[in-house]
């Protein structure tokens, strides 16, 4: 009887579900895998899983303490949401088999497969990059986005807009079929995500207090330095798991080489960055402001993202000082065009990873279709065509989505918070509580 | 002369202690070693370890600011006492030789071996497990236990009371010959210190100020919600050590299959356990209480410790949707009945480690013991039986030993602070410091 | 046209860098490479890497929040700057061939090469060891150096002091020559870095404030204990890759027992430090104060890191307890001399470097030489009298030359910033921002 009630209970409660098992019986002795790249690959996304919190720790140290719940919330939230939305839907159309545009199969990853890897582990790594992507979004839009509305873009992202530019890509789609190279996402993670954020706040309009009557811009600095500071610090980190996992492979001598090699890509470029955004600034402004050097960091991660595997540690260094002098240069133009973003997400994400995809063009050494000369090749244009059309095709693509999700939502749930709601601070109206309640105050020396 | 010297030294030194070369000599060439099984155990082991700080983020984080040395230095010390205890006798009690109830060997690892991993490493991945049961203890206590009397209780649970679960489970006792299956610890590890934090909480009373004459509970919110959320966060990245490291073994497809599957079950249960809390709590008080959603997340990576890695990634999801609500209920519930759980230590791991532990009855799909019917089975009873024994045989066991150790210490050295000191705060009182001191206040617009 | 015009831009660009494309080709297929020891090597390496953020909070916690946006910029910037600095020139004065004293090829990396690991691999291992023995520095000498300053010395640091020290032990120089045993850095890396914050500091002299007119010590307390807690789990966790991986290697059943002994010793010997600093603070003054735990935890691992791979569990238990009483004397003692160093990274570093080295000599029980009683020997001498030699040759020679350094600096740009900056604070001053700007106040109960 009892039996008979349990099992009726998981049909139940099953019921909807389109993975009871069968999944589960396949994992446990897939045919052609290999033990050390699962490994690497699940270490790897674990790496990347942990750049959430270091998402949340930039954004909420460089937005005001009165918001800092929610952009919190929204950080915890848009992951939990990508993780089941991803698996039940998102995956299929982007690795399913379809057409060029799209996948129409693998839902719930009924029907999947991967070749040296457990599809398990393959999901799971493409997800927390589904995640990278869509938590970009809130830093761009922080501070006046009502939760509910986020949510719902965070949605849409994490179904239809990140998978379809996923497999375009990664999924074997038309730019793939290009010849498009982007090796672990400058563009089809990191300026999804920046371009989203740019529309997003050009819906939203700026803060408010961010720009004077008479067209000056004023600082709303962050409340925490050190939070931000320590966010970075874990970016970094999990960019190690960013890049060289996209390698996808440890094992034997080559993939060893392969994965040394982008791991001090990455480190190089981040380091110039930081260096490069640190000088910039110091001889535009007088002091090395730290917060430039940080986004520094950040925007060489991102531009060496599509070129890792395919560059110089020299190349690398190069690629991570242009991108630094970029992102100083990129904060400084949204500025003066009147786009509020308050933790530099646009310049980041967006103009380093395009910079970075267009560099695989420029110093890529080696890849599918190594050439005589030693540069890459699509298909009938030069590489740096086809990077060209790559980052143009993702940018437009997802604005112009995003666009038309924004808009509707503004003429629906509305997009943005009361002013009243924003000068109080969104985290006693939309959560019910604040970030930093009952704190102590001790004597100021 | 100077060999001779330290020769007496050395031997003065290590004189009392266990094992002055005897497991080092061993370990330099273990027999049936498998290098990538121990290198998967002891990365998994290291982020298990970093749960520590995540648990101290999340307890200092819903704390207030005048208790955060307190409860702070209570996680720190924990582990550190776990780790010396647990190495000269606790591993002894749960793997030693013995008999179903208790080991009596292996004291400072003496004579103890293991199969496919060095015993350093086995021993290890066992005591940070041992830190994790300790430490949940400290935030249902939080913000008026002594110290010296929650270091005591440590020292028994980590020396006595974890031990011998361990060894009715794990080390291949009473509960494991009738089949009980807890894979990675829903109640081997989180339901132990769930419970012990129950029977502390009741031998302490609620908080001062926490309940009202006429019977209402008031909300002592935490004083940092971004440490909270970082802990939680690091929890989740930790937890990847947790259960996917409890396969003890990542060579050979079949493992490489298993640890993914588990990985993917585990993420999903915490997504869904985060979204399900978030809906439960926006349903019933109209707000996304963004600590609620954290917890919600906790609830669901409790509750799939026990069954991660025999139930499918479908059934994982539902598992993690049902302890979001749970979560959320037995927050209730303790409110109603006025047992004061400041950090919701007890909903997390107690009612959620036990309900994780039921769903292995319900949900499991295969295991040791597969029957025809899909459904796990234990010797004699149905599975979910035999889980539900282990349930309230832990439970039972954790309280009443635990109450009589919080019972002699009540009556000896005092197990709550004076009302004076609780008001004041434990950090000057306990420690002689501030956690905040000498914190510069900026204008505030 | 276009080709050409990129082609020429990738040769402009990266002129005057020496590796257009050299080491890469390289890597893609080394020759006699171990693949599941580079997996290893690398993510220890990561782990090491995030010992940057570890550093950082507990210096950031452990000082004002004033002063707060420039020890993380400090802490931020020393990594970036090593990462480029021992790419280009470091490590060929560390690595290099050359003489006992210093190398002196493979500048760039330029024609080196490893034995199981990728060149690149082994590198990035050895840059985040640089790195770390850099960011050691900032402590000692926090809340008074100018940004310009540090940055400086931090520059001849990773060029020229830690590779030539370098150079001396793991480089095959001199020190290695005569037998000096440091199996992941106590001396090289800590005591480096420690006895830099020495000279530091007494060239720049305490903190307005610190001492009074009559000789007494006024403590000047750290703005959050809370992050400086998270700093040190932070190393804790991050040490699990410096000694682990320090074995270069987990292929096989012999290195899997060597690397599960080096984890064991390293969290004994942690755990032991600060139970033990937490008795000895405790019978002294009263209390069990949280920051001297906390040292005491650092101090066991860096007294652990040069022995940790020769020595049983129950020695490294004992190391710890050592270490523990070790810093605490250590910090009385500084304040005593009226050596102003703000988070005890001498202490810890400095003197627990030397103290580890040491018990090399007197705990070691096997290694390279291992004669039949036992103990360690070296070439003539005994272990400890070469130990010895090694903490007083690299000791001497990080103060001289780094004396130098200071003494230049002093006579130029300057080191100390104006009493007037001071007082206010360096954020300000040095990198025109607040660390907590804007801060909302909420009602204190």
């Amino acid at each position: 009887m009892l039996r008979r009630i349990t099992k009726n209970t998981m049909k139940l409660l099953t019921l909807g579900l389109l993975l009871p098992g069968a999944v589960m019986a396949e994992e446990s002795a897939p045919p052609a895998v290999n033990d050390m790249d699962t490994m690497w690959v699940l270490l790897a996304a674990f790496l990347v899983f942990f750049m959430q919190p270091g998402f949340a720790m930039v954004e909420t140290g460089l937005t005001r303490a009165k918001n800092a719940v929610n952009i919190l919330a929204k950080n915890f939230m848009d992951f939990a949401l990508a993780s089941i939305l991803f698996f039940l839907v998102g995956y299929g159309f982007m690795f399913g088999e379809g057409n060029s545009f799209i996948g129409l199969s693998g839902f719930a990853l009924e029907g999947m497969s991967d070749g040296n890897l457990p599809l398990l582990a393959s999901w799971f790594f493409q997800a927390v990059f589904c995640g990278t992507a869509a938590t970009i979004v809130s830093g761009g839009m922080a501070e006046r986005t009502k939760f509910t509305s986020y949510i719902l873009s965070t949605a849409v992202i994490t179904t239809l807009v990140y998978p379809i530019i996923g497999h375009w890509t990664w999924g074997g789609g038309w730019l793939s079929q290009m010849g498009f190279f982007d090796f672990a996402g400058s563009t089809i993670v990191h300026s999804t995500g920046g371009w989203i954020a740019l529309v997003g706040t050009m819906f939203l309009g700026p803060r408010y207090g961010k720009y004077t009557a008479d067209g000056k811009s004023r600082v709303l600095a962050g409340h925490s330095v050190p939070l931000a500071a320590l966010g970075v610090f874990i970016l970094w980190f999990g960019w190690f798991g960013f890049n060289p996992g996209s390698q996808l492979a440890a094992s034997g001598a080559s993939n060893a080489g392969a994965i040394s090699l982008i791991t001090v890509n990455t480190n190089l470029s981040a380091a110039a960055g930081a260096l490069a955004a640190m000088c910039t600034v110091w001889m535009m402004y007088g002091k090395p402001d730290l917060t430039m050097c940080m986004n520094g960091a950040l925007a060489g991660l991102v531009a060496i993202t599509a070129p890792c595997a395919v560059v110089s540690p020299g190349a690398s260094i190069v690629i991570g000082i242009l991108a630094g002098m970029l992102v100083v240069m990129g904060v400084m133009l949204l500025d003066k065009l009147h786009i509020d973003d308050p933790v530099g997400a646009i310049p980041v994400h967006a103009f380093n990873g395009a910079f970075g995809t267009l560099a695989v063009g420029v110093w890529g050494q080696k890849a599918l279709g190594l050439a005589n000369d030693g540069l890459l090749h699509g298909g009938g244009f030069t590489q740096l065509g086809v990077q060209a059309t790559g980052v143009i095709a993702v940018g437009a693509f997802a604005m112009i989505s995003m666009a038309i999700v924004f808009a509707i939502i503004k003429s629906t749930v509305g997009l943005r918070v009361s002013l009243e709601e924003e000068l109080r601070g969104l985290d006693i109206e939309e959560h019910g509580m604040e970030a930093y309640s009952d704190f102590q105050i001790f004597t100021t020396r």
